[in-house]
């Protein structure tokens, strides 16, 4: 992601370096060390991203119900799988190359740079070949993959919100539209050095661009789709649906975490300067203390109201103070880290029941987690951090709206033509038979609760 | 794994580098900083392999009933550890040391170089002292790790073909042999440098020389050991034997996933120069699309077949596809990459009941997603790489004949001596309760299923 | 964590580095590239062993009943933001910043260094600017973030041996001390430069400093704590409670051992050099090779003495054998890790019948893993490496006494006031529903065990 401000900060360092004639060579790091160690940030960095979709699997599983444990497996496998394709295909183009006028110049089907490819193929590596390669700062697929990991995460958060009553190939289809256009469309307007940047919106590794605009898509598809059979009684009352299995939802929640390192860490975008590693250091202690002042807060915040700590509260608490976190991890005081974390999961408690309120069924609580802690985290910037907080809020609307008008269209067409819901039966029976005919847990049941 | 046309590439970028006098110092790697990429590259990249472990053992314990739930466990947890002991006893050796003359200078028990430890145990790191080691351009037991992962690799793919009816000691003993025998010796012909090698049979990370080893394994103890009892009915009907976890067996596939870009990136065999980190990032890229393209590909083919979709179909066809990629995951229109994992994960789909029509019982797919899919991929280089398809049919048959000709000897001697089967009513009972006197999931049990 | 010995040689290789003013610049890591080496390290490695908490969490509520799963899964999230929290309040300056005096230099809310804050605030990175963070050879967050996933698994050995009958919050706030106070004060006599480093104590990543540490306080709770109601009868017997989730104690073991890469191999706490490189290969060959020792042992030990293999002595061997290795990984004979290791998978399936014989319950067997297995390693130290067999005796008695009085006042404070341990009934019940209100499975159960 080329985030303006962040992305001259290091090539600041690099011109900085090559500058310093005067200094003995070995107190530097070379060009074409740092294109390695730029380029391995992405790749390692991107891996832990990666890892955050079998994450978002584990979690939903585990929140949804054993009937419909399968189908929430396929879907975040083949979001995932399509994320990439359709990022390939067309949405990392749309994002980041010639966004102005990327009619003329624009291409499908993205492929490495023509320097990179004489390079590899060449009988030697001579320094002609070398220095256009080392000249880009690092590898361009390194790049390619680092950004579309993040389209996948946010692709994630729309599945488990609409859990449970969502037909599998009206879904594919909105992610297909959802990460081939709309992701990067919005995304090219900070990202990709666009209008939002150059107003100087700052979201560092995207509590907005990308946290929020997967919370903006599964609220409207919730709208749309409308809640669970049973879940809101005619008499206001809201039924509890519990997770099937809750350490699958444990395991989630420690796999976003561990790979929320790469997410927020990768997101320095480079690590070729000691500049750039102590920048990256300090990342991955805030994003840390966040998430687990997030914790605390949810925990702190139902023992309080509801006199037991509650374990799912705590989870998406953990969410919600890295997705707090995630627009500015780079803040310099690390108590401000705490408290943001720890509101972005004070927030989760408080909007959970709000949402029941307003008969918004959100399975795996993605709204708060994602949506409502993005939104918190955009605005800390701009209190806690260097940005505006008028700019922070025009980002953070002008996103919204855009995702939920595009969004809403889009789940609005798919309802009238292919339908978007299962039928009522089939929202019985589980969307696992129904679906795919085949159960998650095919020998357990019959336990305590069996709905 | 000495690739010899990789190393040779990445060596030939270290040599440019220490020749180019003229160009300005710090636009250069470093030998010493070029060791440490290498090396840093193997372990990092090695541990991401060893993760796939875990994979194949959460894979296979969702696959199999709940009553061979505890025995797929150890038996993972024991091959990786029995695979790693033996790699190191002999294994290692007999792969890359001296293969041609291997009984004069051959030794048992690896160890690091002389040159590495008296580094490490110098009171000074002198220039003396370092520039040996930095000669060799990576550590010597960072290769080795590498390399043992890869190992434990082919010997996991053994267990979920055979699982729910083979004895645990008889198991371990034909996975003694196979990492310390077997795996190693045909893995000398190419990657020790021996005759395929010289040949120019091209296997990047071991579609054919890992996957397919172990897939030849798992296919001749199939048709030794004999299928499941009532897998196959007298009437020839295939009775359906449902895992009892797919959640478990989605995990699984996911982290197979995430380790492959270990498995692929980490087979460039450096990583310090601008063109080893280029050309590992084009290979993640590729790795990701083909898993991607198999997905897809696998739930697009089984709504076509059977008008629904299935989950483990989809999860193999991720397999697949990273299994196909495996051979030539350095191709360089990504594309081509997306068309080979597609084609994978077809395959997938297509042989799984091929297998049933022959009434050999892979339990988990192993066979066609490694097997079918990495003769697939080892073809793919000569037709969309630099290879030549001849030269891999070469490869593949000759792989192919070796690892069946002394797995099949190996498990009938193990048959007619200790026996590989467990009796009826062990069967019947389960594994767990027969071989180890315990319960996966005690507390569990009962549902629809009860098998 | 300033391991004396190993810092100084890594200081020691830099020093060398930049005196070697007649070797060609290139053949060396400069200054900042070792600094980014360094740093990168820290972060990586601390990653992994991040996810360890996660491997804890699987482990445990893989091993406890179903009716006690969630509240283990809570623990573990929560015990690892505390000890995230408190580390950065308190700890991490207690166990390094100045121990001699800390009463006059000591402050709250570590922070990252002036220099680094400069050197990123500034507009650009100037030569004056880079060269105090070089200086300091690793970025000081990076180093912090190290230090506090160490701590965050001493805390998480507690866990799992007090599990199904202790009270959260007063659990709760035994880890507040312990990740407050008692670690970093004992850590502080050996990685904080104090007493016992002086007296050459050696322990390279914790045998005693972690694993010990948690299993001390886990073995004083679990004596102050009281057996599970039922576990050991009047009679004598000893009652089997099986683990209601194998499957997820094997996941949880496969983390532990994939994050003991980050935990072993980053305790180099340095990568800027060939030395450090080859010797971190070293470091990850004989962790590898110490497990897989230790689960093979574990096998044929439960083999020879019960006539079956036992999973959960397996897995638990693993970890033993990787907690033996852990003070002496960087040993030079593969052999001797291999032997380290097997020895203590032995010594967990004899430690495991003794601790019932003396009413000592510990639910997941963290004691003979961690505790037992800890001191035999750091004994091992001084039999097969460079240590003093009596000052590693010295450092483990004094660490032993020193965590065993101030958790037993501390637990036996918790008991006289809060209560530590729930009611009769609510054991019975569960403390799923008691104390959170909810089930961890809510729709499985009533399989053959229901206790």
């Amino acid at each position: 992601m080329i985030q303006s401000g962040k992305l001259l900060s290091g090539v600041g360092a690099v011109g900085a370096l090559l500058v310093l004639g005067a200094a003995p060579a070995q107190a530097e790091v070379s060009a074409e060390t740092q294109f390695v160690f730029n380029t391995f940030s992405f790749l390692i960095h991107g891996v832990l991203v990666m890892w955050m979709a079998a994450g978002f699997a584990m979690l939903e599983s585990g929140l949804v119900r054993t009937k419909n444990t399968a189908t929430i497996c396929l879907k975040n496998i083949a979001l995932y799988s399509v994320a990439g394709l359709l990022y390939y295909i067309i949405g990392y183009s749309l994002m980041y190359t010639d966004v102005a006028g990327y009619i003329g110049s624009f291409s499908l089907f993205y492929n490495s740079s023509e320097a990179e490819l004489a390079l590899i193929n060449a009988e030697d590596a001579t320094a002609e070949l070398i220095a256009p390669v080392v000249g880009n700062g690092y590898s361009v697929m390194s790049d390619w993959f680092f950004q579309m990991v993040f389209v996948a995460t946010a692709a994630s958060i729309v599945s488990g919100t609409l859990a449970e009553r969502i037909k599998i190939w009206p879904f594919m289809i909105f992610i297909v539209a959802l990460t081939g256009l709309i992701y990067p469309i919005q995304g090219s307007w900070t990202w990709g050095g666009g209008w939002l940047s150059e107003l100087g919106f700052s979201d560092f590794a995207g509590s907005t661009i990308v946290h929020s605009v997967g919370g903006w898509a599964a609220l409207t598809g919730a709208i749309i789709l409308g809640a669970r059979r049973g879940k809101y009684g005619a008499d206001g009352r809201v039924r509890v649906l519990p997770g099937a299995n809750l350490p699958l939802a444990t395991l989630g929640t420690f796999i976003l975490w561990f790979g929320w390192f790469g997410f927020n860490g990768g997101s320095q975008l480079a690590l070729g300067s000691a500049l750039d590693a102590a920048a990256i250091a300090i990342v991955y202690v805030n994003t840390n203390l966040a998430a687990a002042a997030g914790v605390v807060a949810a925990m702190a915040l139902t023992q309080i109201l509801y006199k037991k700590i509650d374990l799912t509260m705590a989870l998406n608490g953990a969410i919600a103070g890295l997705v707090s976190i995630t627009a500015g991890p780079d803040v310099q005081n690390h108590l401000y880290a705490i408290v943001i974390g720890a509101i972005g999961g004070g927030l989760v408690v408080v909007t959970i029941p709000l949402l029941d309120r307003l008969r918004i069924d959100d399975v795996v609580g993605a709204i708060p987690a994602h949506l409502v802690a993005g939104i918190w985290g955009t605005l800390a910037v701009g209190i806690f951090g260097s940005g505006s907080l008028g700019t922070q809020i025009v980002g953070i609307l002008a996103i919204g709206a855009f995702v939920t008008v595009t969004s809403a269209v889009l789940w609005l067409a798919l309802k009238v033509t292919l339908g978007i819901r299962v039928s009522d039966e089939e929202e019985e029976m589980g969307l696992d038979k129904a679906e795919l005919g085949m159960e998650a847990y095919p020998e357990f049941g019959h336990g305590s609760q069996t709905i």
